[in-house]
């Protein structure tokens, strides 16, 4: 078996991208005991960074054990019962999952949506709530699959009026543009480390009001088929997934430190990690230089003579969808891409499947030399390929950007 | 925020323990993207490596992204539908985990018990096979708690007799004692990466046998509310979970490579590493290693006036369970050995607490150097807490079977 040699790629799509060189050292030092002290410290250390990170005071901010959807279905597992209604605007792929989810965990979901490159108004959401009535409203801040941004600030004012939790799911977009947990009234949240945060897949960091939290504890149950004195109503509301019951996972998390999992401490070094750097950076210069380079990247297509897709005053700044010109074979540029200049850019899903490339910039490589390097080659390519365009004009427009013209 | 600095723990209790160097140095390497062919070829290596470490041809071997808890709900949710039989014999707390996640997973969970330190024999779970008649065994090969191995051999055939599938979480035991998937008929079986294998918590092999697999695959369902051609039966049977939706983790890991979660790239890089270590080293002597120190740690014990815990004749080759002497305090003595040595060792649960401690030997630890600094360490602080032994007949202990005396 050959030793583990990976090409040297640079990932411009929209994630998993490449990992912060520290974030990937951070991966390599030695573990420790579950219950040392200095491992509790961490623990510690780590919901203090990402209620920073998702800026909200909420004691309940801890990692799940997995991808970024273990995180969506620990949140959504824990506090929907069989038969509870939550709504769930859809307006990419990731609303769907977020469809998908609710229904394994047994809820009435009601979904309503826009055609992909399209976002809500507060009065389509809020006209939806007092139709539907839901529990739960669950809606993607950044959905990939189309670039697109939700705005969520006016939605948890919205919740509160008609009393439905509020949960987001802000993998795609943290870090790299505002999220404001407690100011927005968010009641869950949970994101990945792959996308603006520069790590790899594998931990999910989620944060969570006293409301959610008050909810969930009511469906608490201590392993070993130990009743808890809080709920003696049956398997009902007994909570459906083992891995994913939050109250145990905050029994574990917090003072009380009761077994549940065996913490993955690798990726607890790497989600602290992760945290460090984005708040040594400072989250709001973190959002400017995600915005500069995803401009520049837009700009510099646009030089290469391809359309944007979608609604640009409400696009994410870490990716752009760009339409496949009709004259190239999709696929094949996106191969000589990687084959040729070791480059990777995304393809899109379900109705934009073919459709539309997806240029990311975000965590380390939202710099200027990926944007550069990513236009020229896709100039090259695009060139060979018989596209036509003004030579040179992708990186001029890119450059004019930087130098604020 | 501080560096990321922990101390050099050893780390000899019943697991996490140290990581092997080269575990931690594959962690550290660049991520590439999902779909990259050199990415699918690693994911087809890891198939392959764990076709070997588990001892089968099944096709259907991979990780799930999540700690050891992760493939255990993964392997049980996607098999039960609500109100199936499961039978599960219980010898230690990790049965007692079994048997809960089979019930969240809405099964009708029959178990047999033995005491504590005790291993079933064949008939007893034959009798209760007969009179159950339940479509899932479930059973732990090494169940830490403590530290008893329950031999498989014979229940393989059992089951297939009454046609009932075999599954056993083999976390703590794989590498370090022996594990013959097709040879003992097991239909399921899942592990971590933290015991013998001398990686960290954080994903959780499985491989699971045709028959498993033809059955699970009734109950697959695509993404997106778009039903199956399999499977037409209505809600009833689709699996509870997405994120351990097995049949579909199937599709991502097989040629159709269809989308689910983002692969932990850096666990599986970790994952993969654990393996080539394993089967570099040869499954074979990687047992008898571990028989050869654990052996070693349970004479040193001996030596150190300890009485060894439960049924010598089947414990795991990896961890010792020692009965605390009366006249000391069990957790200050564990204190001191973490704050004056740098040396872990654990305590137990349920019965157990505060009348073991277990010592473990395996993986990068199971080494004569870390078996004999911790056997001198336990004789200093025990001797300085009153407990009186012979000077100096642990690690003669210890040196004696290491000369083969």
């Amino acid at each position: 078996m050959n030793r583990l040699n990976p090409p040297p790629r640079l990932l411009m799509g929209p994630g998993p991208i490449n990992c912060y060189p520290r974030v990937l050292s951070a991966m390599s030092t030695q573990l420790i005991g579950q219950y040392d002290p200095v491992m509790t410290g961490y623990m510690n250390e780590v919901m203090s960074l990402y209620q920073q990170v998702f800026k909200t005071n909420n004691q309940a901010t801890l990692l799940i054990d997995g991808t970024s959807r273990a995180g969506i279905e620990a949140v959504l597992v824990s506090c929907i019962e069989p038969g509870d209604k939550v709504l769930v605007p859809i307006f990419g792929r990731f609303g769907h999952l977020l469809q998908e989810i609710a229904e394994r965990a047994g809820a009435e979901v009601h979904t309503i949506e826009v055609p992909w490159g399209e976002v809500f108004q507060p009065e389509q959401v809020e006209d939806a709530i007092k139709k539907i009535r839901p529990k739960v409203l669950a809606m993607v801040q950044g959905d990939t699959s189309t670039t697109m941004l939700q705005p969520l600030e006016h939605l948890g004012e919205i919740c509160r009026r008609y009393d439905v939790l509020f949960y987001s799911d802000a993998t795609a977009s943290i870090g790299g543009n505002p999220f404001e947990t407690d100011q927005w009234q968010l009641d869950a949240v949970s994101v990945g480390l792959q996308k603006c945060l520069g790590g790899p897949s594998g931990s999910a960091p989620i944060t969570l009001s006293e409301r959610y939290v008050e909810l969930v504890r009511k469906r608490h149950h201590v392993e070993a088929g130990i009743r808890s004195e809080h709920h003696e109503n049956g398997e009902a509301s007994r909570i459906r997934s083992n891995y994913f019951d939050i109250p145990m996972i905050l029994d574990y998390w917090g003072e009380e430190r009761l077994n549940h999992h065996t913490e993955a401490t690798s990726m607890l070094y790497c989600a602290r990690e992760c945290a460090i750097n984005l708040l040594e950076e400072g989250i709001e210069n973190c959002i400017v230089r995600h915005k500069l380079h995803g401009d520049a990247m837009a700009k510099g297509a646009q030089g290469l003579n391809l359309k944007l897709f979608g609604d640009q005053s409400n696009k994410m700044t870490n990716v752009v969808g760009v339409y496949i010109p009709e004259n190239v074979d999709g696929e094949k540029i996106r191969s000589q891409l990687l084959e040729d200049f070791n480059i990777e850019i995304g393809t899109s899903f379900g109705p934009l499947h073919g459709k539309i490339w997806r240029l990311g910039t975000m965590g380390y490589n939202a710099r200027k030399d990926a944007v550069l390097h990513t236009l020229q080659s896709l100039e090259t390519v695009l060139r060979r390929a018989g596209h036509s365009m003004s030579a040179g004009a992708a990186v001029d427009n890119a450059l004019g950007v930087y130098s604020g013209a």
